[in-house]
């Protein structure tokens, strides 16, 4: 039985940290909204057992499990993409987690005040935002993550444990986003993180990471997704 | 072995979420902050094996869990808080994770466009941003929760299962925190869903939680928390 990921079907956006886990493990899945357009997801967000807030959502036989890290603390396990042990489980949903408030704060730097209006009615907002966020933000998540690979116990090969789980997949779309979105306060950050570098290199060079990015399965970023790349919010 | 709760010392904020359950269950643990003044936490923010990006963190034994999603999938089943089974746990991390969002999307109208400065510093982008967490969002997420209790096959007493969960903890804040900050819009969206009204109420009822609410461990709101009154935000 295939896996049904049901996301916005032209950009990366949040439906990637699904797809990557996906992909990194070679499930059987259908990405339902780029073959219909969006069409089934609108109307499973209604009428799921299991209604979903806001795309994206997995879908297996009759079971839909939304919200990324809820997705993703669900589909682990069953990727092999999951250590073994609540402790560990645990640690990697919180390492999940504190990735998701980076995306959505990434998010915030062009919709600081309205959700649903333009970036271009809220420019100068973003620009002030765009600002704290490079200045205040950015380094001080990928320090923190810096640390945990440095921490873990098992080697800084990856986040948790000796072995590939999700977050580091996840790592590897945050550093590719923060890098499109904010080329020059990255760069300069990652130049001191030497080990989430190595990280993302090591997801990218996974051979079927390395074939998914080649493929036109993975979406490019663009100026619709989270992370958008507006020359005059990178300072 | 009691729990420890590392938290800000003088607000509910998010560690308002685990005191919740904790108190709830009737669970040994001690608000280690009130006693310190944030002290061990700050030092544990940075010494603990799996460090926090940021408070809360719970800890048992040397087990140190951050982030309010994860320690609450972590403790729910511990206290009996959690449904049994992987599917309906999902759903309840999903359920909960979509509170995270609303509960960020509170804290940033006041915040919209720099964590760091005080709201003064940014009142005119907290006024917009307001406004369209007004007029957009409070019913949209409250009008998603009375769906999922609709929708509950074993009937709308709670959001998931037919028992407590966590997340009806949660839901009591959510309430009683927009009720705080945002009066007037958040009555006027509570008089068209009344089975969140009434769970509100149900947990409000609950021995335990009358008696936590009553004591001085309860920390009133105020404009230091994520949920603030400044009249002019609510319209």
């Amino acid at each position: 039985m295939a896996y049904e990921l049901y996301y916005w079907p032209t950009i990366q956006g949040r439906g990637e940290f699904v797809r990557l886990a996906l992909e990194a493990a070679g499930a059987d899945y259908v990405d339902v909204s780029r073959q219909d357009n969006g069409k089934a997801m609108m109307t499973l967000m209604e009428t799921a057992a299991t209604p979903s807030f806001a795309p994206p959502f997995l879908r297996l036989g009759d079971r839909t499990v939304g919200q990324v890290a809820a997705i993703l603390a669900w589909l682990g396990p069953q990727l092999g993409l999951s250590p073994n042990g609540d402790s560990d489980r645990a640690w990697l949903n919180q390492i999940q987690l504190t990735f998701a408030d980076l995306v959505a704060e990434a998010h915030d730097t062009h919709h600081p005040v309205d959700l649903m209006a333009y970036y271009d009615e809220q420019k100068s907002e973003a620009a002030r935002r765009s600002k704290a966020f490079r200045e205040q933000r950015i380094g001080k998540f990928l320090r923190w993550t810096e640390q945990v690979l440095i921490a873990n116990p098992s080697g800084p090969d990856w986040l948790v444990s000796h072995h590939l789980t999700y977050a580091d997949l996840s790592l590897f779309q945050v550093v590719e986003g923060l890098r499109y979105a904010f080329p020059k306060a990255t760069e300069a950050v990652l130049n001191t993180t030497p080990h989430i570098v190595a990280v993302r290199d090591r997801v990218a060079a996974l051979p079927r990471v390395s074939t998914y990015l080649k493929s036109d399965r993975r979406i490019p970023f663009n100026e619709d997704g989270i992370f958008r790349r507006y020359p005059e919010l990178d300072g």
